[in-house]
């Protein structure tokens, strides 16, 4: 059970739109806070894109995530989990990047994460694009590598961009397979669809055995029985999840910077993470929101709507759907 | 067979952009007019958003409907059915909020709709937020309870807000409820779903006899077979028929408050409606449209679909789906 | 094989945000280039709306889907076809129209087709509204008449609007058959939905024998079993495909004059192309597409998507979805 | 003294945000009303844009300033003018133009405006583009030219586009000065501006003793220097007035379809109109209001409260500023 | 000197996108914080609209206006006066007000601005609609009137709304001065302009002594004369500033609810706060920011951009211009 | 007078929204194009914006303007200069940067301009943001410090940013100065204004002998003074003129990402380049053009507006305001 000082601000005593906008309003507990070494599932925002190839905006995410998430309640709805009730969450700011120097942001977003890692909290992170997801596992897989369930239109899995830069949000995986971050047998990719420059990521993919879900055959197998077949993949491990809000079809969330049209709508994005319950998750993160490709907002009341079910499958109770 | 004072323009006469915009492009037939008293179904507009907690906007639901409603036509697709042939459809006007008083506005509102009714018209109604249906049921239940078809992605029936505060847009089905204007045991509710301050008002609803499908029966079960349920449920009995537009999935309906992302799609929010054929319908609302955040106009225009499918099923003829 | 002076620019050589925006970042190459004479697929803007009944804008269709298909990348990611690599692809620039002369305009565009047709280029044309379609089949279907595939919501089979005028975006299929233009026989046309005037063009359409799939059919049946009925129907002959934007549902694509709700969604949007493989393609469009209401511009990139499918189907392998 | 009937509703007894939207809340009256003849100004709507060469959107124009008008009140605040009180006023309704066809159309306006003439009652007409000047001015000075002032950025009076097209909205004053609707020695254009694809059209001004008046002379002798002589020039004599909206810059007035930066600001916009107190105004127009490039609906409302402004030395007393 | 604890964040430490968003990145003290009793001048959000006759929106007030002042640095231009280290700064949260009862919501304001006065802190308050003045004003104001500076385009000295409505956004400075809070001979309003109901409000003002500059005055007169005028008015006692965006011409603040044309520039919107350097300024508030209207967020921007305005004139210094 | 094949395509030929869009409709004459020896301007796109330290979005700019650009007729109405007509003028294209790496990024674009001077054009360059000016004057002043007007709410005159990043769009100037690249005793600010971090940078303007003309200055002496003094620092020599967007006051050019209110406004924007005829203008650019900020697009109209007049005054002739 959680401790009251974890709980965040009912809208029956405030209203939603009044109040400092902090994640789910919880309380804001940054690290030097006293309170840091209580939280047991920190949301941590990184507002960076400067691995963005195509449209910036992500590094404006976490801002307009935390507006956003300020509309989200108490209880899940279908398994009626409280997570806030559950364990002690807090909103533990966000990691500063250094929008000019991508290797100074990814020390500084590992070093953050290394202290989260060692106050034993687990961190649900908005990004930021996706080359977010590479410093934030060199903190958490330092040790060992870890599996991954990863949502997303693209595999993020190309050797480099623009004649050599290695370091881009569509490099990210690549890197972590070869740091030795992630163990490729234990990740799985869903949803990948789009145009396609070549099959170099999927070359890759093959030879080291992530395993690829197209939309095609999710669209024709089902969310059920898709997840099914990644909960296996990923098995009892520490398994790291990463959504790129790509992966859910840009009608739905419109707000990002690399569309491809044709993807889940937006009750299969919160179905595929309701699957993931029973996994041993030691992170997770939404990644790609873009405010600016976003006018309506609607893509950031998705995100966070998706960022609470990953809490819920986080605090341990198997969400039913 | 209708009167052909009371048919709309044709958009072959009048082009669709231009004109005064009434509903539907109906003659505007307000109470003082002289061929008040042969209207058979009247569509109104309650301009009215003082119950809403949190994002207000629906008091300028009406006029975008109107706006939008000049793209409609004569005849239904699937059924052929041709309303404004069939009865004598004009648009009544709107009723005149109070908009810093709420019981002034109740009373009001109530004070119109009695009128309707002793002119014999059955009103469509279009909110104004979901608090408008209160004072609706107070003057069409005023000698019986109803039954209702509600959709909806919240029950709003809970006892109070904000610590006591009786009259919002989510507690108006509570009042009914209380008030003895619905017949709990011939309510269903249907595609109810997002985060939960708590189950208060699902309490309430299984003690009452009021039936809960909320989404994931939705979506499960379909269409057919959830609304053959609700019709068994509603009878034969005189049945009021309340639509939020936050039902439809955000995306379909992104102009309105209290979003819930993961419903149904547009096509899935015309069809239920069709398969209202045959019940008793003494009035029907579309409420929560609310113009500032639809900056597109999608929301208004998926709204006065939906009202015109309202509009067919009232006339009487089984729509054909 | 291609000629690599027909290859677009990379993603990887140049950011797609980056250069003049030609359609796919092909070359140029209007009639007066010295290599127009090699262009196996040519793709075509035409700029125009005087046709349209309602909400104008898709003449600035054209310059919208340029921007939107710098996105678009070398591969199909279902068929693995490479189009650009297959034959020869060209941006031929825009057909100049009046705006202030619907008849001056058509027989502009007409003969810029004829040009395409003595070249042996096949033209994928962005338009321009649907009356656009009339004017390039006059030119491609100049020797005999030919099938047609047609996705929209509505017929466009109508007689005429506002009390005799003949030329419209309601009326260009009526205009073809009877020029002779379409072998009724061999037309199908998918989707059609929305409130209507009368039955005036369904009339028509059952007495040539067109072949009317309404929306109801399309989601009972699904994609598949009803392509494989539109392929039969089509044959071997020449057939033209012509895509209404406004056949997809307005939320995917709300950029559009005459939106109805209750349509496919974006991956149907793109499967009924893949369909269309094996049939024999002399001409397709992609009409209607309206930048003013498309304010994040998605629906462009929708049609752009569209385009891409349409143009692997051209270059003759099937696509398998 | 007016009519109690021609009063517009008060804000204070029906908020400004509810009612089916006239022009200034002012009652619905068209030619077949039985008040049509006591009507001394009337404004009137012209939903057309068939004219425009580039971006259209004014056919939307007459719905928007409808909607905007709403929150025009009873007084004006510098000159204590209430002008419903002063004369009747009644929204006359649009004339129906044909999309597809600009002879008719303008044939249709001409016969309008014919009638209202008989009637007596002065118009003020919300456009559409600017050739709906023309053929008002066919009705208005049938009998005899009139002077005009004329508040644009362009001086519409090219001789033709697109190789010999004579109607468009960059000729409707040549046309008028050659039909002998306008004498050109009682013209005047003010706030002339932005790049130009010749002097042909000052050349004739010149010729015909149009007088124009730039915007850099505008700008140096500012608006009370500038408007002693346009009333000097207009003289006594019958005088239309035409507005375009773009005469006020794109800032102030983002919601038209040739805009041209660097005019005046919405004070001077206002100011001009005050000026203009005095003459002999036989009709006056608001036109290039195009509502899809004005999504917050600021250029309507500053188009109304020109038209508010219009109608307050319309009905004759001196506005003074 | 001020306390470094009171520090805003720079953004050269942490870029102005990221972090948790306070008014001016200061530190959150609620009432409840340690360092509550060492605030001089306090932030204090009031998300409150329910006195809004026409469009609602300014309970999202505070929230934007909190995003956007993460732009504001620390030092002032002109004057180089940096507040945040002249006094101790800070964010003081939002007064939650019950959106569904107006009285409800006055008492609760008024006890937390009770408690604000009671701590000696000078209150900076961010709206809300203009209603909001008058509970602030009955804490601050309890013991003695004060003077007011009031920049708007309306009175808001109206006795009542809809029929004998008391407390709406148009009637809080006659129930300030009906209550004995304002001192009438130390009040001026400037800006004053836009259609009118009637003169009611400004036979209140003149039979009290209120001084109005409408805006034609201010236009001839210029803000250095105005200005010089208002601080004689103000004289040495204690005054309130009241700022309501509509002040600005609704070009450079959209974002507002009842906007009129031909107001100030925002250089001026400036410079009229800054010539209130001298006074005894006792509160201060900026209201009416209103996002559904502002949908680039240029209002909120101007908005905070006006708050630190008032901020350097409230640490003492005057800002010289 | 330049040569016909380097002729904008001319509105009444091609209407303006039709074909593919280079800037003002110009020949499309990349380095490898057999007339590229023949250009006398070369307007040059340089999408890049990786120096942004808050709001990103100006690599969007190039191309949103050569859109805009399409309006953009062939005569200066003011000074009647045709400067197509004057001299060869062509669209040279985008120098590609590399979006993850800045150095990289600077070594291409300063590649890309030492081959423009080498072929003895004069770059007008359409920004990306700040720091772009740096590659450029790398290339332009080689050999010789060139003189600067700059126009600017900043100085860019910073040293480093975030803990020593020296690149970034704050800092392009102090390295310029420091390079060797700027004269500055001939180096003029203009319009400088915002809150402010410290006063480093103009403490390095004044021991630099750079002047600074602060927005309060500009208001009270006006243009023509002001101007009069800045021609009279850049002098006779070799001047380059830096024109950031964010000058303009922000409600006329929302779409940038560091606005500052109180700036001038659009009629302003043109008299400063105006007032620059006679000087010896070895390039210019107009930079921090952000189209995601910039949902009408008419801060891209007012960008090339302004590039138009630089153009105008670049080739030579005094433009008359």
């Amino acid at each position: 059970m959680s401790d009251s000082f974890f709980h965040p601000v009912s809208g029956f005593d405030l209203p939603r739109f009044a109040g400092v906008p902090t994640f789910m309003r919880l309380p804001y507990v940054p690290p030097e806070h006293e309170r840091f070494g209580d939280v047991d599932i920190g949301l941590i925002g990184v507002p960076w894109d400067s691995g963005t190839t195509n449209r910036p905006g992500p590094r404006h995410g976490p801002r307009q995530l935390r507006d956003a998430s300020t509309m989200i309640r108490a209880q899940h709805q279908a398994s009626g989990i409280r997570p806030f009730e559950a364990v002690n969450c807090a909103d533990l700011g966000d990691v500063g990047p250094n929008p000019a120097d991508i290797i100074d942001s990814m020390t500084r977003i590992t070093a953050f994460y290394d202290r989260i890692k060692q106050a034993g909290i687990t961190p649900l992170t908005a990004g930021g694009d996706h080359l977010t997801s590479l410093p934030v596992l060199r903190a958490l897989a330092k040790d060992a590598p870890v599996g991954m369930v990863h949502f997303d239109s693209h595999t993020d899995l190309f050797h480099s961009y623009f004649g050599g830069t290695m370091y881009t949000h569509g490099t990210p995986f690549r890197r972590a397979v070869e740091e030795g971050l992630l163990d490729p047998k234990r990740v799985v990719q869903i949803g990948i669809r789009g145009t396609m420059y070549d099959s170099e990521d999927r070359d890759f993919a093959r030879a080291e055995g992530i395993r690829l879900i197209e939309i095609e055959e999710f669209h024709d197998r089902g969310v059920a029985d898709v997840m099914a077949e990644a909960r296996e993949i990923a098995g009892d491990g520490a398994t790291y999840v990463s959504y790129d809000i790509d992966f859910v079809d840009p009608t739905f969330a419109p707000g990002t910077g690399t569309p491809e049209v044709g993807g889940p709508n937006s009750y299969q994005a919160l179905q595929v993470v309701r699957e993931l319950a029973g996994l041993t998750i030691v992170g997770a993160d939404m990644v790609e929101v873009s405010p600016p490709f976003d006018p309506s907002g609607g893509t950031a009341f998705l995100g966070v709507s998706i960022m609470f079910e990953l809490l819920c499958v986080m605090v341990g109770g198997p969400a039913q759907g």
